[in-house]
């Protein structure tokens, strides 16, 4: 039975403060997510806060692994790089696995602003939690 | 004239929303946040979201650059080290310049736990904003 | 005036004893290197020690900006991501500019082996060092 | 049994020819490399090559850990950041724990020059080869 992506990223309420919007894409995940102002660095130029930015690239590791390997994978470390300040409002995340193994994986993540320009990327390793997705109902 | 850490870090919805509490130390800054149940990942074990240990490290680390040069500095990249889960509620984030030049720096940053267990560490290079927030009056 | 990848590469010590030959390749740059046994980490298996993989691929990424600059690089950190055992004899790395500014620069290299399987890749930050080379005659 | 840390690094040819002593030294290990032209850069600045530098920050990790736990382990990634240009002959690297687990493992390493200051730092995630070397005679 395949995973219901959507369903298991809303059950996090951060996610839901995010407003994402997941779906498969090339192999991969796509997230679009609307940032409100309250992950806003400075109203006034209204630059998402780099701590959201890094999360929002770990989500869609985290889930490139998940919808690629229909389990449950865990963060083991993570590098992002900041390329351009992020506007609020609607960005889109890609995740792609760069290699997925039986205890540890290794995906991307890319953050494209709405203008197309890729503001972030971030690759990490990720442990295989198999065992903990895999045993739910 | 000395920033007012504290000041700083408040002007900053996000940061407000984490509880922090910033303060110098040993030569950097430590910070207690308490992280509340919209960031947990799932309520029953209240493990704080990936996203959010990266960005309470994220803050920890641009603010010792900050307290050590009385300037801002903006993130260029970050490394995440998940060690251990972490519990909800409060935790104790210390950050420490490991060298700060005069374009670019790196720090470090930890998360302990309320029973004194390092949970995650981080270390970023920063980018200096001397002009940014040193023009600021 | 262009510079001379090869000349640039081979002025190197350390380069020339991995028998690189460098060419511009799909907007980056990408080598073939000839790891001999000197750099193979148990003869009998034939694998290439983790921090030659490290020095092929930091060789990779700085060449991607340098050939997209025309000056100088130096780098600044760089992560290494280790996906296979890399055999020793013929490897290409492939290098590509993610993002080159007046003073920082972003760039990813990718390891690959003989059949094709991707080995290794990294990203890094790298510092213009553009007075340094571009100042020479 | 305790593993002989000196026959072990000696069993590689590249580490004999980074002249590397190694020794247990708080909690972790301390190398000394004397690196030789072969692996500078400009043999009239005599700085070492990034690569070997990321070498050694690799090795001192790697066997941080072997120390720590008696068997092998194998690197799956590693950052390194570049603080200053590193002079050829003796430089000094050390390796510490930060958490072995079961399968995976987080080790940092850092590279003092003569003069004792820091040069570069690595953090990295090792896997587990328990079976390999604990299994050899």
């Amino acid at each position: 039975m395949q995973l219901d992506l959507q369903q298991l990223c809303d059950q996090v309420a951060f996610h839901r403060s995010l407003n994402l919007r997941v779906r498969k894409s090339n192999g991969g995940v796509a997230f679009v997510a609307t940032v409100g102002p309250e992950y806003l660095v400075d109203i006034e130029v209204e630059t998402v806060h780099g701590g959201i930015v890094a999360s929002l690239l770990d989500i869609a590791a985290t889930f490139a692994l998940i919808a690629g390997t229909d389990h449950d994978w865990v963060t083991v470390d993570l590098r992002v790089d900041y390329l351009r300040p992020v506007r609020g409002g609607d960005v889109t995340i890609t995740g792609n696995v760069v290699r997925a193994g039986r205890t540890f994986g290794r995906s991307r993540a890319e953050l494209v602003a709405g203008d197309g320009a890729i503001c972030a990327v971030a690759i990490g390793t990720f442990a295989s939690a198999a065992e903990t997705r895999g045993a739910k109902p």
